[in-house]
């Protein structure tokens, strides 16, 4: 493996696993008002797409990684939806 | 331009964009307590991994969209830390 595609998987990991300490801070602390729903639903209607360019190009890493993201994305969208009481 | 093309760019568009209202609902509300300093940190991180990953494969679109995204990303990071008060 070269310097190169080390670099893409780590930046991968990073910007799929970046929606997880947002998470865990609206579970521990149970408010989320002050979180944008649209960021949510924007987000997810892009991770969403990512995997169906992941099928288009048979990419397994873009699926693989955005299938982990768009989990997380729904959980906090579960999240805010129970948490948040402002639109 | 084919589908899978046009899927690809919809969605980088989609994901680097996708923290823009967060940005304005912070700004419109001055409240940053409830948005995760750590998931922006992370996100920062891995953007600028992406922005390194996009030159060393001369990846202009990658290159574009991530500095937008990094932009957007520095800017609600500045709201955060204007308008949290916690860590």
């Amino acid at each position: 493996m070269d310097t190169t595609q080390i670099v893409g998987i780590v930046a991968g990991i990073l910007t799929a696993s970046s929606l997880l300490p947002q998470v865990i801070k609206t579970y521990r602390e149970k408010k989320a008002d002050e979180v944008s729903i649209v960021m949510l639903l924007v987000l997810m209607a892009g991770v969403a797409l990512w995997i169906v360019y992941g099928f288009l190009r048979d990419d397994m890493p873009i699926i693989v990684t955005n299938c982990f993201s768009l989990a997380v994305n729904l959980t906090m969208i579960g999240l805010r939806l129970k948490y948040g009481h402002k639109k």
